[in-house]
Protein backbone atom coordinates (compact mmCIF):
# COMPACT_ATOMS: atom_id res chain seq x y z
CA UNK A 1 0.00 0.00 0.00
CA UNK A 2 2.64 2.15 0.67
CA UNK A 3 4.83 3.69 -2.19
CA UNK A 4 8.19 2.29 -2.44
CA UNK A 5 10.00 6.06 -2.41
CA UNK A 6 7.87 6.79 0.95
CA UNK A 7 8.86 3.44 2.42
CA UNK A 8 12.61 4.53 2.21
CA UNK A 9 11.95 8.15 2.96
CA UNK A 10 9.36 8.43 5.77
CA UNK A 11 9.06 6.31 9.14
CA UNK A 12 5.89 7.98 10.74
CA UNK A 13 6.34 6.70 14.63
CA UNK A 14 2.35 6.06 14.86
CA UNK A 15 0.52 4.16 12.00
CA UNK A 16 -1.34 6.26 9.96
CA UNK A 17 -3.88 6.16 6.97
CA UNK A 18 -1.85 5.28 3.65
CA UNK A 19 -3.39 8.13 1.66
CA UNK A 20 -1.54 10.50 4.34
CA UNK A 21 1.77 8.54 4.80
CA UNK A 22 1.94 8.51 0.80
CA UNK A 23 1.28 11.80 0.06
CA UNK A 24 4.03 14.63 -1.13
CA UNK A 25 5.13 17.01 -3.59
CA UNK A 26 7.45 15.79 -6.76
CA UNK A 27 8.10 18.38 -9.37
CA UNK A 28 8.82 15.63 -12.09
CA UNK A 29 5.68 16.23 -14.93
CA UNK A 30 4.94 14.70 -18.13
CA UNK A 31 3.21 17.77 -19.92
CA UNK A 32 0.70 15.95 -20.55
CA UNK A 33 -3.22 17.79 -20.04
CA UNK A 34 -5.73 16.55 -17.70
CA UNK A 35 -9.51 16.03 -18.65
CA UNK A 36 -11.86 17.85 -16.76
CA UNK A 37 -12.72 13.67 -15.52
CA UNK A 38 -9.16 13.54 -14.54
CA UNK A 39 -9.26 17.12 -12.87
CA UNK A 40 -12.64 17.57 -11.01
CA UNK A 41 -12.69 15.28 -8.21
CA UNK A 42 -9.74 16.99 -6.91
CA UNK A 43 -12.11 19.77 -6.55
CA UNK A 44 -14.68 17.82 -5.32
CA UNK A 45 -12.76 16.36 -2.42
CA UNK A 46 -11.53 19.93 -1.38
CA UNK A 47 -15.30 20.94 -1.02
CA UNK A 48 -16.44 18.79 1.18
CA UNK A 49 -13.64 20.12 3.56
CA UNK A 50 -14.72 21.50 7.09
CA UNK A 51 -15.09 25.29 7.99
CA UNK A 52 -15.92 27.59 10.58
CA UNK A 53 -20.10 27.89 10.17
CA UNK A 54 -19.38 25.67 7.39
CA UNK A 55 -18.90 29.08 5.23
CA UNK A 56 -16.44 27.36 2.82
CA UNK A 57 -14.56 30.27 2.48
CA UNK A 58 -12.30 28.54 -0.29
CA UNK A 59 -12.06 29.07 -4.40
CA UNK A 60 -10.35 27.98 -6.70
CA UNK A 61 -8.76 29.97 -9.65
CA UNK A 62 -6.90 27.29 -12.27
CA UNK A 63 -5.71 27.34 -15.92
CA UNK A 64 -4.97 24.01 -18.21
CA UNK A 65 -1.84 24.09 -20.09
CA UNK A 66 -2.44 24.88 -23.57
CA UNK A 67 -5.62 27.22 -23.13
CA UNK A 68 -5.34 31.22 -23.69
CA UNK A 69 -5.58 31.16 -19.10
CA UNK A 70 -2.17 29.36 -19.16
CA UNK A 71 0.48 32.28 -19.58
CA UNK A 72 -1.79 34.39 -16.75
CA UNK A 73 -0.69 31.99 -14.31
CA UNK A 74 2.76 30.44 -15.09
CA UNK A 75 3.91 34.04 -15.79
CA UNK A 76 3.13 34.69 -11.62
CA UNK A 77 5.77 32.01 -10.19
CA UNK A 78 9.24 33.01 -9.42
CA UNK A 79 11.69 31.69 -12.30
CA UNK A 80 12.87 28.46 -9.94
CA UNK A 81 9.11 27.31 -10.34
CA UNK A 82 8.61 28.31 -13.75
CA UNK A 83 11.48 25.57 -14.35
CA UNK A 84 9.76 22.38 -13.47
CA UNK A 85 5.86 23.68 -13.49
CA UNK A 86 6.18 24.05 -17.04
CA UNK A 87 5.00 20.61 -17.31
CA UNK A 88 2.66 20.60 -15.56
CA UNK A 89 -1.07 19.94 -16.43
CA UNK A 90 -2.89 22.98 -14.85
CA UNK A 91 -1.98 25.46 -12.43
CA UNK A 92 -4.22 27.19 -9.09
CA UNK A 93 -4.22 30.04 -7.74
CA UNK A 94 -5.81 29.33 -4.26
CA UNK A 95 -7.65 32.24 -2.96
CA UNK A 96 -9.83 32.93 0.27
CA UNK A 97 -13.10 34.87 1.29
CA UNK A 98 -12.12 36.94 4.31
CA UNK A 99 -15.48 37.47 5.77
CA UNK A 100 -19.00 35.30 6.04
CA UNK A 101 -20.95 35.24 2.40
CA UNK A 102 -24.32 35.24 4.67
CA UNK A 103 -23.67 38.33 6.85
CA UNK A 104 -20.12 40.10 5.85
CA UNK A 105 -18.40 39.45 9.09
CA UNK A 106 -14.88 39.14 9.19
CA UNK A 107 -13.81 35.14 9.33
CA UNK A 108 -10.67 34.94 11.58
CA UNK A 109 -10.53 31.34 10.29
CA UNK A 110 -10.90 31.92 6.10
CA UNK A 111 -7.24 30.89 5.72
CA UNK A 112 -6.81 28.12 8.06
CA UNK A 113 -10.31 27.11 6.38
CA UNK A 114 -8.55 27.22 3.01
CA UNK A 115 -5.74 25.15 3.96
CA UNK A 116 -7.76 22.03 5.16
CA UNK A 117 -9.72 22.37 1.28
CA UNK A 118 -5.92 22.44 0.13
CA UNK A 119 -5.24 19.24 1.96
CA UNK A 120 -8.34 17.41 0.86
CA UNK A 121 -7.49 18.40 -3.00
CA UNK A 122 -3.97 17.42 -2.43
CA UNK A 123 -5.04 14.06 -1.02
CA UNK A 124 -7.24 13.20 -3.61
CA UNK A 125 -4.88 13.93 -6.03
CA UNK A 126 -1.87 12.50 -4.76
CA UNK A 127 -4.12 9.42 -4.15
CA UNK A 128 -4.63 8.74 -7.47
CA UNK A 129 -0.98 9.17 -8.41
CA UNK A 130 -0.50 12.62 -9.73
CA UNK A 131 1.58 15.33 -8.88
CA UNK A 132 -0.19 17.91 -6.65
CA UNK A 133 2.52 20.20 -5.15
CA UNK A 134 2.00 23.98 -3.24
CA UNK A 135 3.61 27.03 -3.79
CA UNK A 136 4.30 30.60 -2.46
CA UNK A 137 6.83 31.13 -4.98
CA UNK A 138 5.14 33.78 -6.49
CA UNK A 139 3.99 37.37 -7.04
CA UNK A 140 1.44 37.88 -4.67
CA UNK A 141 0.54 41.26 -5.72
CA UNK A 142 0.71 40.30 -9.84
CA UNK A 143 -1.83 37.72 -8.68
CA UNK A 144 -4.59 40.09 -7.00
CA UNK A 145 -3.93 42.51 -10.16
CA UNK A 146 -3.83 40.07 -13.32
CA UNK A 147 -6.64 37.49 -11.53
CA UNK A 148 -8.62 40.51 -11.22
CA UNK A 149 -9.25 39.00 -7.15
CA UNK A 150 -11.46 41.21 -5.12
CA UNK A 151 -9.72 42.63 -1.82
CA UNK A 152 -12.24 41.03 0.01
CA UNK A 153 -10.54 37.67 -0.88
CA UNK A 154 -6.92 36.65 0.38
CA UNK A 155 -4.93 35.38 -2.11
CA UNK A 156 -3.27 32.03 -0.13
CA UNK A 157 -0.96 29.96 -2.32
CA UNK A 158 -0.44 28.74 -5.13
CA UNK A 159 0.13 24.72 -6.72
CA UNK A 160 0.92 22.90 -9.91
CA UNK A 161 -1.24 19.61 -10.78
CA UNK A 162 0.13 16.78 -13.61
CA UNK A 163 0.92 13.42 -13.99
CA UNK A 164 3.99 12.09 -12.79
CA UNK A 165 7.39 11.63 -14.80
CA UNK A 166 10.56 9.89 -13.61
CA UNK A 167 12.83 12.65 -11.57
CA UNK A 168 15.37 12.29 -14.54
CA UNK A 169 13.14 14.51 -16.44
CA UNK A 170 14.34 16.96 -14.40
CA UNK A 171 17.21 19.77 -14.50
CA UNK A 172 19.96 18.14 -12.19
CA UNK A 173 19.88 20.86 -9.29
CA UNK A 174 16.00 20.01 -9.36
CA UNK A 175 16.21 16.68 -9.08
CA UNK A 176 17.90 16.14 -6.22
CA UNK A 177 15.38 17.54 -4.18
CA UNK A 178 13.03 15.14 -6.01
CA UNK A 179 12.20 12.58 -2.82
CA UNK A 180 9.91 12.57 0.11
CA UNK A 181 10.76 15.10 2.96
CA UNK A 182 10.72 14.20 6.73
CA UNK A 183 9.33 15.83 9.21
CA UNK A 184 10.32 17.43 12.74
CA UNK A 185 10.25 15.13 15.41
CA UNK A 186 6.43 14.46 16.93
CA UNK A 187 7.35 15.95 20.47
CA UNK A 188 8.24 19.15 19.51
CA UNK A 189 4.69 20.38 17.44
CA UNK A 190 2.78 19.11 20.29
CA UNK A 191 2.16 20.30 24.03
CA UNK A 192 0.35 18.49 26.66
CA UNK A 193 -1.16 22.05 28.17
CA UNK A 194 0.38 24.92 28.10
CA UNK A 195 3.00 26.17 25.46
CA UNK A 196 5.99 25.24 26.78
CA UNK B 1 -17.35 1.65 2.69
CA UNK B 2 -19.68 4.90 3.24
CA UNK B 3 -21.49 5.21 6.64
CA UNK B 4 -25.24 5.18 6.34
CA UNK B 5 -25.58 8.64 7.68
CA UNK B 6 -23.08 9.99 4.59
CA UNK B 7 -24.79 7.82 2.09
CA UNK B 8 -28.20 9.85 3.29
CA UNK B 9 -26.82 13.42 3.41
CA UNK B 10 -24.06 13.52 1.00
CA UNK B 11 -23.74 13.12 -2.53
CA UNK B 12 -20.25 14.23 -4.51
CA UNK B 13 -20.66 14.97 -7.76
CA UNK B 14 -17.58 12.85 -8.76
CA UNK B 15 -16.22 10.24 -7.01
CA UNK B 16 -14.08 11.02 -4.15
CA UNK B 17 -11.92 9.09 -2.04
CA UNK B 18 -14.23 7.22 0.80
CA UNK B 19 -11.77 8.53 4.14
CA UNK B 20 -12.75 12.10 2.78
CA UNK B 21 -16.46 11.50 1.90
CA UNK B 22 -17.11 10.24 5.11
CA UNK B 23 -15.33 13.15 7.58
CA UNK B 24 -17.85 14.95 9.36
CA UNK B 25 -17.83 17.31 12.55
CA UNK B 26 -20.34 15.62 15.00
CA UNK B 27 -20.86 16.59 18.82
CA UNK B 28 -21.97 13.30 20.41
CA UNK B 29 -19.43 11.94 22.44
CA UNK B 30 -19.37 9.20 25.21
CA UNK B 31 -17.49 11.25 27.68
CA UNK B 32 -14.61 8.32 28.16
CA UNK B 33 -10.94 9.16 27.94
CA UNK B 34 -8.48 8.43 25.41
CA UNK B 35 -5.56 6.75 25.73
CA UNK B 36 -1.69 7.90 24.11
CA UNK B 37 -2.13 5.28 21.77
CA UNK B 38 -6.02 6.20 20.37
CA UNK B 39 -4.58 9.60 20.30
CA UNK B 40 -1.47 9.96 18.93
CA UNK B 41 -1.77 8.61 15.21
CA UNK B 42 -4.15 11.58 14.98
CA UNK B 43 -1.33 14.40 15.74
CA UNK B 44 1.06 12.01 13.38
CA UNK B 45 -1.07 12.43 10.92
CA UNK B 46 -1.02 16.11 11.22
CA UNK B 47 2.61 16.04 11.23
CA UNK B 48 3.23 15.10 7.29
CA UNK B 49 1.23 17.52 6.17
CA UNK B 50 3.08 20.09 3.75
CA UNK B 51 3.95 23.53 4.02
CA UNK B 52 5.82 26.52 2.52
CA UNK B 53 9.54 25.36 2.57
CA UNK B 54 8.74 22.36 5.09
CA UNK B 55 8.32 24.93 7.49
CA UNK B 56 5.88 23.35 10.12
CA UNK B 57 4.74 25.71 11.19
CA UNK B 58 1.68 24.17 13.18
CA UNK B 59 1.35 23.02 16.70
CA UNK B 60 -1.22 21.39 18.85
CA UNK B 61 -1.69 22.34 22.50
CA UNK B 62 -3.92 19.90 24.02
CA UNK B 63 -5.74 18.44 27.61
CA UNK B 64 -7.05 15.72 28.05
CA UNK B 65 -10.19 14.91 30.15
CA UNK B 66 -9.84 13.97 33.87
CA UNK B 67 -6.17 15.98 34.11
CA UNK B 68 -5.36 18.97 35.82
CA UNK B 69 -5.48 20.79 32.19
CA UNK B 70 -8.83 20.02 31.26
CA UNK B 71 -10.68 23.12 32.97
CA UNK B 72 -7.93 25.43 31.37
CA UNK B 73 -9.14 24.73 27.76
CA UNK B 74 -12.60 24.02 28.47
CA UNK B 75 -13.30 28.02 30.25
CA UNK B 76 -11.77 29.21 26.88
CA UNK B 77 -15.21 27.96 25.01
CA UNK B 78 -18.21 29.91 24.21
CA UNK B 79 -21.08 28.22 26.25
CA UNK B 80 -22.70 26.53 23.08
CA UNK B 81 -19.80 24.80 22.67
CA UNK B 82 -19.18 23.85 26.09
CA UNK B 83 -22.59 21.92 26.31
CA UNK B 84 -21.64 18.80 23.99
CA UNK B 85 -17.39 19.43 24.57
CA UNK B 86 -18.01 18.55 28.12
CA UNK B 87 -17.73 14.87 26.54
CA UNK B 88 -15.03 14.91 24.41
CA UNK B 89 -11.66 13.10 25.43
CA UNK B 90 -9.76 15.60 24.34
CA UNK B 91 -9.41 19.73 23.52
CA UNK B 92 -6.70 20.62 21.37
CA UNK B 93 -5.79 24.50 20.45
CA UNK B 94 -4.06 24.93 17.33
CA UNK B 95 -1.57 27.33 16.19
CA UNK B 96 1.16 28.63 13.84
CA UNK B 97 4.58 29.68 13.80
CA UNK B 98 4.15 33.20 11.77
CA UNK B 99 7.91 33.31 11.06
CA UNK B 100 9.86 31.01 9.77
CA UNK B 101 12.37 28.98 12.40
CA UNK B 102 15.57 28.70 10.27
CA UNK B 103 15.76 32.37 9.75
CA UNK B 104 12.98 34.06 11.71
CA UNK B 105 11.44 35.78 8.07
CA UNK B 106 7.48 36.27 8.31
CA UNK B 107 5.71 33.64 6.76
CA UNK B 108 2.52 33.85 4.48
CA UNK B 109 1.56 30.38 4.65
CA UNK B 110 1.14 29.94 8.53
CA UNK B 111 -2.49 29.55 8.76
CA UNK B 112 -3.21 28.07 5.61
CA UNK B 113 -0.37 25.35 5.86
CA UNK B 114 -2.01 24.92 9.49
CA UNK B 115 -5.28 24.64 8.21
CA UNK B 116 -3.68 21.65 5.74
CA UNK B 117 -2.21 20.05 9.26
CA UNK B 118 -5.90 20.46 10.72
CA UNK B 119 -7.57 18.24 7.85
CA UNK B 120 -4.66 15.80 8.27
CA UNK B 121 -5.37 15.14 11.94
CA UNK B 122 -9.24 15.46 11.14
CA UNK B 123 -9.29 12.80 8.39
CA UNK B 124 -7.10 10.27 10.44
CA UNK B 125 -9.25 10.73 13.63
CA UNK B 126 -12.62 10.41 11.34
CA UNK B 127 -11.31 7.31 9.70
CA UNK B 128 -11.20 5.71 12.93
CA UNK B 129 -14.85 6.68 14.01
CA UNK B 130 -13.24 9.46 16.42
CA UNK B 131 -15.27 12.60 16.71
CA UNK B 132 -12.98 15.68 15.33
CA UNK B 133 -14.88 18.82 15.43
CA UNK B 134 -12.97 22.11 14.69
CA UNK B 135 -14.63 25.60 16.47
CA UNK B 136 -13.73 28.96 16.32
CA UNK B 137 -16.74 29.60 18.88
CA UNK B 138 -13.59 30.68 22.05
CA UNK B 139 -12.07 33.09 23.50
CA UNK B 140 -8.81 33.84 21.44
CA UNK B 141 -7.19 36.51 23.66
CA UNK B 142 -7.78 34.34 26.54
CA UNK B 143 -6.79 31.69 24.94
CA UNK B 144 -3.29 33.09 24.08
CA UNK B 145 -2.82 34.09 27.88
CA UNK B 146 -4.04 31.55 30.04
CA UNK B 147 -1.68 29.15 27.67
CA UNK B 148 0.87 31.62 27.83
CA UNK B 149 1.40 31.39 23.72
CA UNK B 150 4.12 33.60 22.39
CA UNK B 151 3.37 36.60 20.28
CA UNK B 152 4.86 35.24 17.31
CA UNK B 153 2.79 32.45 17.36
CA UNK B 154 -1.14 33.06 15.83
CA UNK B 155 -4.04 30.98 17.92
CA UNK B 156 -5.94 29.61 14.79
CA UNK B 157 -9.05 27.38 16.07
CA UNK B 158 -10.12 25.08 18.82
CA UNK B 159 -11.20 21.43 18.27
CA UNK B 160 -13.11 18.21 20.25
CA UNK B 161 -11.75 14.92 19.71
CA UNK B 162 -13.90 12.14 21.58
CA UNK B 163 -15.48 8.52 21.19
CA UNK B 164 -19.32 8.65 19.01
CA UNK B 165 -22.33 8.88 20.73
CA UNK B 166 -25.50 8.10 19.68
CA UNK B 167 -27.40 11.76 18.64
CA UNK B 168 -30.38 10.82 21.22
CA UNK B 169 -27.11 11.64 24.00
CA UNK B 170 -27.34 15.67 23.13
CA UNK B 171 -29.79 18.30 24.14
CA UNK B 172 -32.36 18.64 21.75
CA UNK B 173 -31.35 22.17 20.38
CA UNK B 174 -27.81 20.47 19.34
CA UNK B 175 -29.44 17.24 18.22
CA UNK B 176 -31.26 19.09 15.52
CA UNK B 177 -28.09 19.62 13.95
CA UNK B 178 -26.16 15.86 14.24
CA UNK B 179 -26.02 15.27 10.91
CA UNK B 180 -23.73 15.83 7.69
CA UNK B 181 -23.87 18.96 6.34
CA UNK B 182 -24.02 19.75 3.07
CA UNK B 183 -21.90 22.18 0.70
CA UNK B 184 -22.17 25.01 -2.06
CA UNK B 185 -21.89 24.01 -5.63
CA UNK B 186 -18.57 22.75 -7.02
CA UNK B 187 -19.28 25.89 -9.88
CA UNK B 188 -19.19 28.22 -6.96
CA UNK B 189 -16.24 27.38 -5.61
CA UNK B 190 -13.61 26.63 -9.01
CA UNK B 191 -13.10 29.49 -11.70
CA UNK B 192 -11.57 28.76 -14.75
CA UNK B 193 -9.06 31.83 -15.60
CA UNK B 194 -9.57 34.69 -13.55
CA UNK B 195 -11.82 35.59 -10.55
CA UNK B 196 -15.34 35.94 -12.19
Amino acid sequence: MLSPEIQTHRKPGYPINPIIHNRWSPRAMTGEEMSDAELMPLFEAARWAPSSYNGQPWRFLYAKRNTPNWDLFYNLMVDVNKQWTKNASVLLVVISHKVFEKNNKPSVTHSYDTGSAWMSLALEGSSRGYVVHGMQGFDYEKARKDLQIPDEYQVEAMAAIGKRAPKESLPPEIQEKEFPSDRKPLNTIIFEGKFH
